[in-house]
């Protein structure tokens, strides 16, 4: 298998100014997965569900060749559940109910078969278990990369160090890593945040765009300007999944790439804020995905040669 | 001359998480035609100042090519005081004091030989004062651009509107443009402030960059993302400035130029934010100038032939 998955699949209850669901698929795996297969139909899912998580969505993964494998089901368990609240700015929210369930005892152990992993993306996740994750592999993928959240600096921090140690690309949002760092100015937390480990750290700003940081050179992506955002949940795993998607399709991990990367997640992310849940991203087409990165590149595109 | 520039000449007394200063010199028309001066040496300067305000800081723009004729000096009256205090983001601030001084009495009647003003810059002003200029050019300028800010949304609306109405391009921010249109989404918000007269709108957004609206076109440009932002008093006017000499000096008003354009401003306006007041301005070289736009290209640009 090219690119593993590893992370949660789960229910989420949304409210945000434009409407509430009391019930949908979400997770990080799940978003990841669905951004990641429009690019690559060689991928190993890794997570935990319970008996009440719905067999059709498990398959709409498989049928877009997403192997199941390493998803762990616990028939008398109940699959993780999250419910939040957005702000009118889609930015900021308010957690109303974390339900772990299932996920307290995610402990994985990856199948044969997923040993030859090329491309590791890890989802927000415990940090004892991303390192799990990285250890049962005997040979080191290609490329690591890991998300994670304010949540594990808070309890598990010495974990949370080790782990992104031993990963190439970090990905955190920018309180995130002024957190991590201790320092307010990005230019100066992405510094800090490099010398912790990775070689590569993406800072995501909501619709603000995201950075990615390598050494001394910087990318900017915007993100699209939309006339509505109606549900901004997953929009980062969304970007995770179509990043790792594109770069375990081109297989090149240069800086290069990564930028086109960006701008490929920064598209699929575009999507996903546009319904409820991952439901937009199972009726993209491919034509849809072109079109969009399109306009993505009229969006930053410039001619700096008037410039003499 | 070509570019017209009309705005405040002032003292500022600033406090940033950095540092503070009692008195400096600012106001809109003063970052304006630093920046813009950069780019051609056509400029006529059109403002107000006390008996106060240093004949040296004349004197070192006119060098510059900026024309002082309609700059009235008021022997025994005081320029135009604003005090502020900035927050840690840097994109918020207090403003401690407003003393208007010879800036009530502004009511420039503009000298013959600014007749001939292909491009007019109009700086943050009560809205009569800008209409007033407008209406004494006998023939229309090529471009009119026009900043302004709530206040006037809150005390002069009407005015405001009519002000509007007369302008090519608009320059607001992010939630001047969210008050003036009452709506939240950016996109829509541009189709509402398109609707009331001007052709061009440029929403800008501090460290999140700026976004240049053009019927259904839209254009992003980053902000540079800097170790320090010591001071971001004039960032706006500075980029104003940088967008209008561009402008002035080639010529073309066409959308596609206008992108370069906010390329151009943004650079100028990175450069403003690295020291308290216009200071930054003055040191500048052509070679400073062409490499920090060089580095908003590598900032944006990426590869978009690996997606196939």
């Amino acid at each position: 298998m090219s690119l593993m998955i590893v992370g949660s699949m789960a229910f989420d209850a949304l409210e945000t100014p434009f409407g509430k669901v009391d019930r949908i698929i979400g997770g990080s795996a799940t978003y990841a997965a669905w951004a990641a297969s429009a690019f690559t139909e060689d991928i190993s899912q890794v997570s935990i569900v319970g008996g009440d998580f719905p067999q059709d969505e498990l398959d709409a993964l498989k049928e877009r060749g997403v192997d199941m494998e390493g998803v762990e089901i616990v028939k008398d368990g109940k699959s993780f559940f999250w419910s939040g609240r957005y702000h009118m700015d889609m930015n900021t929210r308010d957690t109303l109910v974390t339900e772990l369930n299932v996920l307290e005892q995610f402990n994985p152990t990856l199948p044969d078969s997923y040993q030859d992993c090329e491309f590791l993306m890890l989802g927000n996740l415990v940090p004892a278990v991303q390192m799990s994750v990285i250890n049962q592999l005997k040979k080191r993928p290609k490329l690591i990369i890991m998300d994670t959240m304010n949540f594990w600096m808070e309890v598990a921090l010495e974990d949370l160090k080790k782990a992104i140690g031993m990963v190439d690309v970090l990905m955190v949002n920018d309180s995130e890593a002024r957190q991590l760092s201790g320092e307010y100015s990005l230019v100066k937390a992405a510094a800090k945040i490099q010398a912790m480990g990775p070689k590569f750290l993406i800072i995501k700003k909501g619709e603000h765009g995201a950075l990615l940081f390598h050494n001394k050179q910087v990318f900017f992506a915007p993100a699209l300007p939309l006339e509505e955002v109606f549900d901004p949940t997953g929009a980062g795993d969304t970007f995770a999944g179509g990043f790792i998607g594109h770069i375990a399709r081109t297989k090149d991990i240069s800086f290069e790439n990564m930028k086109t990367a960006i701008i490929v997640g920064s598209a699929m992310a575009s999507f996903c804020v546009e319904k409820f849940g991952p439901n937009r991203m199972k009726e993209l087409t491919e034509a849809d995905i072109e079109s969009r990165i399109d306009e993505f590149v009229e969006l930053v595109n410039f001619d700096i040669s008037i410039i003499s």
